[in-house]
């Protein structure tokens, strides 16, 4: 089958690698039609992960099922799916406890695995035209019929994973109805993160970063951009809620942020966030951070450390929440609104691509250019 | 009246001040019973705040209410009562969602007032014979008629600051019963934390700290206490959960944390609970950090910020908690668990002194003297 | 001043009485703008209830300050300002955990106050000029300055009462966002349960009754009518659920709960309910129910009972909330909703009345006339 | 293998049936080494379900893993485990959720399944010396080593109902530390519910019932007894708490509920929590009510119903939840406390019989015999 393989930093292929199949009677096979590329495969791309050479890449998957293993009960061939990334058990403790984004089955000693990713196990990725799907029937979700649209899956393959994320980016804050809530970043999770606080029902939703575009994007469901190019994004917050600070604040950037000048400084948007929110406010944090990165450009940072405000951060007696989505704790209801046209994900689509021009859509979504806020491929097509 | 003044770092002194009166009529006047020394108070007397000479120090206060204004309506001349060391209104937004720590009527532009304390707005300390209340109705709690009795009070004191702040430290990292609980710091708030977890049925209670008279403390009530002056306190955790950490974890010490060489690194207790903790964890802090501390000796300090292990934070995906506690949340219900005698704070009072022997608590406890673990005055005796 | 008194069944007269007036430091004085005739009212106009002659009515008010007691620290003269329906004290025990609707203080020995109402407390209405309200620093709910335009005034006024009872009915049976809701009764509350429900983003909201004016203002908002002339109302939602029920239910009816055929069973709503909503479902009950009502059609009903399903409701292991709003716990963030244009609750205002053609409105309403589905009296107009 | 057969109403005999094996590759076999009767298998035993005559019973199992089927991944031949009586899939919408209670697999249409129990599928009981366990890596509770030990497997045996259904109970009603509790019911799951609460540090625990041998069972952990034949047990507990009623309740009894006169009342134990719990209290229903019973001595209960005092549960504003217990929310948690040494259920075991003394047991336990509180029979005795 043709699939997306990482050959090195920067360096990615489409090539012709061994078939996916069902290996233990729990697997699922899936022909996925629709695959994204993910911020946070940018991380592995850009050389910042200790990512193997030969893998194949892609955690944002869905399509419809082709074959079934002996114990899978529930999911049938030719129904359509959507993957959660998370790679999950459902029968060890954290997957009981709803935190199947720290599975303790799947990549032990780790907790949580996910398709095609740095230290998240073995699994092969999705940017392919076949995915072995361990635990099927627990790791599938159902779509309806009008899944098989191409068009419909714009929407539904958002389930795999940013939609999920933005809104546990809300749910970690601790978003509620009425709420002021600032999001720093406005790349895809970001923006997710507006749609989740608005489903919510946010009084007002701010979103700050320095790409035009995509505060664009946050201004049409009715955002409040924040540019912070044009000076201090906490006095910016400030200013619109009345000296108070947001109540609640989401971190979509990680690591790798990056301030209007383009230089990178791990704590900026963890610091300013403590600064944008109230006191007694929550922070959720889906941005990826990282034990340690030895190509990093500060010191504290290649340790995974972060000169942060913690002063501040107690006084103001705010709360932070972080880590990987446990997709499937959201995945069924954020369906339901999208098949009840209640929430429509994919107004962040820039690019729809055959398989065939990954290595394209890779390197202008790396780069940021204008215009390619989020990539979509299309292994059948 | 009789009360105790700062007067500079390592300077307190017990003198004659104007009597505490009834200045509006929502206050209550209370006589001091019994009040006392709060670690919290030694951030102060150490000379690192901005606490201003003159003022009289004391926030764990109780006693019997000598006059009410003429709008109070609950609270009766004769009873005994126990003051949260919070000065809240009860009518705020922040007071109405039960954050009666960020009050943002009693000491604006700041959330947040307390008696005697630096920062916390222009009110007298009770360790002196007369306290005035504001909003006594609010901020009163209603002792049963044994707390007359001045073994009681060793107890229902405890309700002022420390047993609801060790209660909190548990709230924020959100102990739940079976749950192994590493706490750090067993000064008289990590023994609260401690007693606080035993309560809600931990099934593990570690205590770290290197201080062996206080370490006995924790073992009294069934905690496990680790000596963090034998080895690391992380490894110790590790090999008493099997590999896994702690289900979550408190911090019970603040920014002047010491390792067992007593050297001050004020992010070594939020780095150790990052490593201690499971993944999915959640970590309580209540120990004090501040948004600037001019006299650190280390240069992160001094800005109020600290090298924190974001990468592993994140990866584990834990959750963080803080803040002073909002004591009304809890001294109703750990009121009563005192009075059926399900609960015994005062196990921890190692000394009981008159008020005017006050300099001499505050010198002993702030030097860490061993079996100095809690001082009680007495302005009455 | 003008009043509307109530003289006993289906007796309502306009007449002068003595001005309300400050009787206590902590009182606030409020010159009614806009106070409305509440379905509840209904339940004493019929005499259904032991409202003794004499009283003026009117819980759900909102209006300009024109005095304040000398306790008073918050509310100004001048200021705007929705009172909520329940009459609390801010420091007792319920009041402090949020049930402002069981404040402990106002009515002795029962918990709860209301301005107007029957067994609520002996204080008096605002269907008049000028209302008292006690303990206002805690009971008045600030309003932006827009509100003194009498059209923002038909929004602002829901706050008092019938916009947070119907979250109330949504918070009590648990909706959350995805979720699938049905409410029983149409009526000015299961209106506002319908938007609440779909503020909180329900995928799904079906509003059954047999009126079909308030029938089409639920489907204005999006919501789907069932009328429940046309077959069993069990039935429709089976079949819009897939045979599964509602997530959630809500009962915004009460007691004096009608069939089609117009012929009351007190148990009506409630066993539908329980067939309506699927197993682990909850359930949430802001009709009023009444603990003795000697003037029922049926035995049970006197004695306050009702034959319920306990069977069903138990085997399906569901759960059930009931009772006045807690106004307080919401009218804040439902406030800052209405002031970002984020909620219209005066969609469904059909009457604007002067005050002295209350008796009007009263009738009308009362006998569910076409078109009278919600009455707004002005007492300044 | 030999196994207790019900033959029809007070018929149970010990035959030999064919031996449960694996089915299906997720399925594990387990050898019984303890094994309950239960207070529910009385409603069969007693012919008011419509449970099959030649059908084994028993839903309280643990044992030791015999074989495990192909597709397991977790259990190990030779481990020991704890069944919950639920027999859960782990992967619908309810069983994702944490409602194993309510499987949507394992029983359709109906939600739920258990071992030997009418209604709730056709899977055969563990009163045997082999059981056959669907969904085994998802269903069965690993035990430390130490569970080897028949002593040690009096209190691990609990696991699998009534402990967990006890605390169910208090869930569902709410404890929160410091309430008072009352329990109405000391029958195992009644003093379960009492263990609980204690274990959740309610500062008072009250348990009604009319046998004085249970009673006594309760006082033996601190609870306090309450005696239904010495006067209405409302008044009592008014009298406990002040006149302000408990702050939450418990129904541990169901609708075969007698008063002290052994009449039957279905609605006896709810209408007394309405008034023995405060205003603005929680009740727990986990005493089993049925959706018909055609036996029934009134009326109402033939349909399932009950006269319910609806009106004075409305007006104080309570919350109930009801059904089955969700075992595998709390059974890792309460396993860790008896390992701990922190709980220990098994002081309620009056005798423990081979288990062709079952009819004996079955006999005794019904007839609320003194002094048989809790069976526990060995099948490899």
């Amino acid at each position: 089958m043709k699939a997306v393989v990482y050959d090195g930093p920067r360096n990615i292929k489409v090539k012709n690698v061994a078939d996916a199949k069902i290996e233990k009677p729990t697997d699922v096979l899936v022909r996925i039609t629709t695959t994204n590329i993910c911020g946070s495969d940018l991380h592995m791309y850009d050389g910042r992960t200790d990512m193997e050479p030969g893998r194949v890449l892609g955690h944002e998957n869905m399509g419809e099922v082709a074959e079934v293993g002996k114990a899978v009960d529930r999911i049938k061939i030719g129904e359509m799916v959507c993957l959660p990334f998370n790679i999950a058990c459902g029968f060890c403790r954290n997957c009981e406890a709803g935190f199947t984004a720290f599975c303790l089955t799947t990549n032990p000693p780790m907790a949580g695995a996910a398709y095609g990713f740095a230290d998240m196990g073995p699994y092969s990725g999705g940017q392919a035209e076949l995915l072995r799907v361990p635990y099927g029937d627990f790791n599938c979700l159902r779509l309806p019929p009008e899944a098989k649209d191409p068009e419909k899956q714009l929407d539904y393959v958002m389930l795999s994973d940013i939609f999920p994320t933005g809104w546990h980016a809300t749910e970690l804050a601790g978003v509620a109805p009425g709420d002021s809530v600032v999001i720093y970043g406005s790349g895809p999770v970001g923006l997710m993160a507006a749609l989740s606080a608005t489903l919510k029902s946010a009084r007002q939703v701010m979103v700050v970063d320095h790409h035009q575009d995509r505060l664009k994007l946050a201004e049409k469901i009715g955002a409040i951009p924040i540019d912070e190019s044009k000076g201090s994004p906490v006095d910016q917050v400030m200013k619109l809620t009345g000296g108070k600070g947001a109540d609640k604040g989401c971190e979509c950037v990680g690591y790798q942020c990056h301030d209007p000048q383009e230089q990178e400084h791990s704590n900026l948007t963890m610091n300013h966030l403590v600064r944008s929110v109230k006191f007694t406010g929550g922070i959720g944090v889906v941005g990826v951070f990282v034990p340690k990165d030895p190509n990093a450009p500060e010191e504290l940072e290649k340790k995974g450390e972060i000169a942060f405000d913690m002063g501040w951060f107690w006084f103001k007696g705010q709360r932070v929440g972080t880590g990987q989505a446990n997709v499937k704790r959201y995945n069924r209801q954020l369906r339901d609104l999208i098949t009840a046209g209640k929430a429509k994900p994919s107004w962040i689509v820039s690019h729809k691509l055959p398989l065939t021009e990954a290595p394209e859509g890779y390197k202008h979504f790396d780069a940021r250019d204008k215009g390619w806020t989020k990539v979509v491929l299309r292994p059948a097509a």
